[in-house]
């Protein structure tokens, strides 16, 4: 028995997909779909088709769950409750703050189609939040702690990009070491905004305005750098690192998508809370969207399942239970993994 | 709405689990069961009674869950099945090998009176458990590796306690930093028994044996330690160091119940799975009885949440939805930890 998986949208999480869904035996890629024209995108999995996303609805007896590799922040808000109406869909929203109004909207379109519909499905929201929700249940008398990278935010990058006279660049958002010593070491005071995280950009200034006098470039380069440090949110209550590097150095040097991070949680038991117990989690990935897509993949499995038991409206990583999420009988779990 | 708990047993686990339901606030202790004499067993929970263990049949109105802390090796095998034919019941059944029968039983008897039993919710088998689970199913194409400690082996220590002329003692199972430096850098090869743990003994040599003759007690000592580690199966294999302390020492020093470890799983993904990712989830705990306790006690507001909704049988940590572990609502939730 094999899950017929269709993917919308065909970026680097899509792709990150296709690979994901050749590792899993159970699961089969059916079609992709793009907004793009179809005969411009290749993949590499054999028979298997690319269609333009306006046909994906003529696709409901040959996908079991349609899978959404489009962009978080300008796609999923009005597609996963459109598509949650036509399919089982899992997506990987990850703007926290509009989880709520994005569940409501699409548990409403799932339940309506009797369809099962996982969102947030990623690493955070998803992996993270779960070693919360788990940490917090089990010590309620704690506190949670999360750190992020080493790692790209693309936000960032692109907030750089958006200055005059740059280029490219790239934005490492990098916890701080003393901070994560002190959070091991059980203590979670002073730790602002500044004290967690340290933020490096690599920045290739546009070669065509750049003139031969030293001193003008060494202005330019001031002047970026100031933006940078000065920018509101993103930057200013920051440390920040700036390096003016070469196009090459940044093509060579820094076109991976690595991240990771970590969930701390320290809580105390016993008579008079005496007893103090550290709980951590942590992630380092050599490719976020290829390890988003492989949590995609797992949690598409459940949707399937869950829709077979009868179970229809959106879910989170915290309504599904974990062993729908691999592919092992519960004999196997209990024998094995328990 | 308050979750009525019943505790069987009331040694370091049941303490845990009396301080654990202090904390949550839906949670309440119902009533302790001992087999001791009722009467010289005192509780630190106001008006709450301490009964003998044979009673706890006529609290089946009074009970929503009985959690077990009598010893799993010898107690659980029989108790768990015959309470859930009464009661929702939890238990920490850590004898993986055993854990498929042990399910069987309990579910045959929980399934038939209608009830809802938790087996083997602790650290590992439980917390553990779910991270190994987690991270295979979202990297299956990977290895995992669970290190121990460092903490206090009950059973290492019994099993130099047995050694002639030894008064008392306490092993430390000890991950070789080493090996954790290597799995934390991707590479799971060639970690025999021997590479991953040190085992390190704290030994108290019964004090009327002795003579006064320095070269006598040399000897037994060198007797003891021979003895420890050419043990089958428990040193043999193992880097065992032995340290010959005072009473006074080990007292002080080495009373705590300390324990811990770390499951790693490193998984590949890409079209040449040419991407690494790794996954490492560490446990640091001050009280080892002390937080399986209060997983017991997450798990018991599981248990009873589940039988509500209809859910009867066997349950282990895999076939449970997070949200039911944790005091918060399915809104809280999306909007505080997701």
């Amino acid at each position: 028995m094999t899950v017929k998986i269709g993917i919308m949208g065909y970026g680097n999480l899509g792709k990150g997909l296709e690979y994901a869904i050749m590792q899993n035996s159970d699961l089969e890629l059916a079609a992709v779909f793009t907004r793009r024209d179809p005969k411009t995108v290749s993949i590499i999995t054999q028979n298997v088709k690319v269609y333009h996303a306006d046909d994906v609805f003529d696709f409901q007896d040959k996908i079991d769950v349609l899978i959404l590799c489009t962009s978080s922040a300008y796609d999923l808000p009005k597609q996963t409750a459109r598509y949650a109406s036509a399919f089982n869909v899992v997506d990987s929203f990850d703007t926290h703050a509009k989880i709520p109004e994005h569940f409501k909207a699409v548990d409403i379109a799932a339940k309506n189609a009797d369809k099962t519909a996982v969102i947030a499905a990623g690493w955070d929201p998803g992996m993270f939040s779960l070693n919360r929700l788990y940490a917090q249940a089990i010590l309620p008398d704690g506190d949670s702690c999360t750190f992020w990278g080493k790692g790209i935010s693309q936000g960032h990058s692109d907030a750089i990009r958006h200055i005059a006279n740059v280029k490219d660049a790239r934005q490492y958002t990098i916890p701080k070491e003393e901070a994560l010593k002190q959070v091991r070491s059980g203590s979670f005071e002073n730790l602002g905004i500044r004290q967690k995280h340290l933020r490096e950009c690599f920045v290739v200034i546009d070669e065509t305005k750049l003139c031969d006098d030293e001193k003008s470039v060494d202005i330019l380069k001031n002047e970026i750098e100031h933006k940078i440090k000065s920018m509101p949110d993103y930057f200013d209550k920051y440390d920040t690192k700036v390096h003016f590097i070469s196009e090459e150095d940044l093509i060579k040097k820094h076109s991976g998508m690595p991240h990771g991070g970590f969930v701390f949680h320290c809580g105390t038991t016993g008579k008079n809370r005496e007893n103090r117990h550290i709980i951590e989690y942590s992630l380092k990935l050599d490719s976020n969207p290829e390890f988003t897509a492989s949590i995609l993949a797992a949690y598409a499995r459940a949707a399937y399942r869950l829709n077979k038991d009868g179970v229809s409206g959106a879910k989170t990583v915290f309504d599904i239970a974990p062993a729908y999420i691999i592919n092992k009988t519960g004999e196997e779990l209990r024998s094995t993994i328990l």
